[in-house]
């Protein structure tokens, strides 16, 4: 069976087509720009190619709740054109009727990706942090992804400031929550440079002590099997090394597990999927 | 049937004899000693009740993960003499062969009890913090009590301090966090006075402040349909009102789900079954 997967972003949209394994022969990125434009690319690239079902990770917010009658449709986000736009609906004019459509979170097809095939394998929790521009989170608990009211939105949770930090904090709603501390646009704005040209190692420790606050604000709230870092920010050299650091020093000895205090460089890791995360978790989406 | 519940406390043992209704026909408190003493008392109370199955939410940290060999066991507590103590097994020998017996922690059992007879009912997801001596968290999720890799401690998670609060905080593992700041052995240390004592219009304010952190955190990492705070410091007079508020006011409009911002005074709340919750929920552990 041949499965179509679509990796939704902001800045582009990762489309392929796999298999049941997560093997994926093709893809192709489309530039995001409005719903009507990019999406008509979408539905040619999947003409003729017979999959027989469809996974959609998106950027959001979006409903995932599949009981309510806009599942699948944007939400308020911040990208105009797109709010409220149905992405679910519009595609499904576009394939077979009945054929298997799912929409998820992005950071939720990463996760599920990373549980089917990836660092999280046979796990039956995982929390995956993606660190870019924003902070998102995808969860994976008792064996399911987790969903609940909306979907976890656990870049926005509070955390405490490093006493020699001033940074003000750029997030639009709250300031200096974790995303407002620590994403790629709160390194760029905090040290006037991006993070990719980010070299002072005094940042990047400071980086580890926020994501690490991350961390442990997922154990002590998830209690999880497993934490991963995704995302550009993460990819830095040395950093996730921080992080591991940096969150067994904040626990402190608190939580006796030796899951985490003896074997702490697996439980919080990169993604085993490294790019192709986002893509084939989308796939992952659609098969269980 | 006749159903016991055990509500295991670091300070008394509540004991009671209930229907699968959730009725509690008779019960007994029991000073927590050391544990051959207390447990002595807690069979003494069984016997001849007739009981057919057994619920225990103990205080912790305890193990809950019924595949594991220690099941039932307390794990690293500071209460010394109770710390790796095989409560759920010493019980066993005490009652007919194969009778099921379930052991969770005390904030499971409460907020289990709270989904199945009180400000919970009927729905698909809760959290409940218990606000005392410490903080606790119960986390009820997709239907199913939190279990994880041991069990949520959410009341360690990191959060922001107020910028006109310079008490370091009193948890002996983190200081400031949620616990260290909010507790009600923080209340004391930061004020001077017991909490019940503490009339100070600011002092609640900033209460409500850090507990309101704990809902938005809640609200942001698990999405759930409801938050209930219990605990002695929870009852105090318009500390629920500040939480509701200031909750509103943290989220500043980044949630739009109006379950919450048409309904904070439902979405957040007391307990509904009050100084029953523990001893009910303990019970309900032991009917699914």
């Amino acid at each position: 069976m041949l499965v179509g997967a679509i990796e939704a972003g902001g800045t582009k949209f990762i489309c392929g087509v796999g298999t049941e394994q997560g093997e994926i022969l093709e893809q192709i990125s489309i530039p995001t720009r409005g719903p009507e434009e990019t999406l008509k690319d979408v539905v040619d690239f999947f003409k003729g190619k017979e999959i027989e079902r469809l996974g959609i990770g998106s950027f959001g917010p979006i409903q995932v709740n599949k009981t309510q009658p806009d599942y699948g449709s944007l939400l308020e986000t911040p990208k105009t054109i797109w709010k409220h736009y149905p992405l679910l609906k519009h595609l499904e004019g576009h394939f077979p009727a009945g054929m298997p459509i799912v929409v998820d979170t992005d950071v939720n097809a990463a996760v599920l990706g990373e549980i089917k095939w990836g660092a999280a394998k046979g796990k039956d929790s995982c929390v995956y942090f993606t660190v870019g521009t924003g902070i998102g989170a995808g969860v994976f608990l008792n064996g399911k992804l987790l969903h609940g009211l909306m979907h976890p939105e656990a870049g926005h949770m509070f955390i405490k400031r490093h006493e020699m930090d001033d940074f003000s904090g750029c997030c639009p709603y709250h300031k200096d929550c974790l995303e407002g501390l620590a994403s790629g646009t709160a390194l760029k704005t905090r040290w006037g440079v991006d993070g990719t040209e980010l070299t002072d190692d005094r940042a990047w420790e400071l980086e580890g002590y926020y994501l690490a606050q991350a961390a442990v604000n997922a154990i002590v709230t998830y209690s999880p099997e497993k934490i991963i870092f995704g995302g550009g920010v993460s990819q830095r050299p040395g950093l996730i090394e921080q992080i591991q650091k940096q969150t067994l020093e904040l626990l402190n000895g608190y939580i006796k597990k030796n899951q985490i205090t003896d074997n702490i460089e697996d439980y919080i890791s990169l993604p085993g999927l490294g790019s192709q995360a986002g893509l084939k978790g989308s796939l992952a989406l659609v098969l269980d």
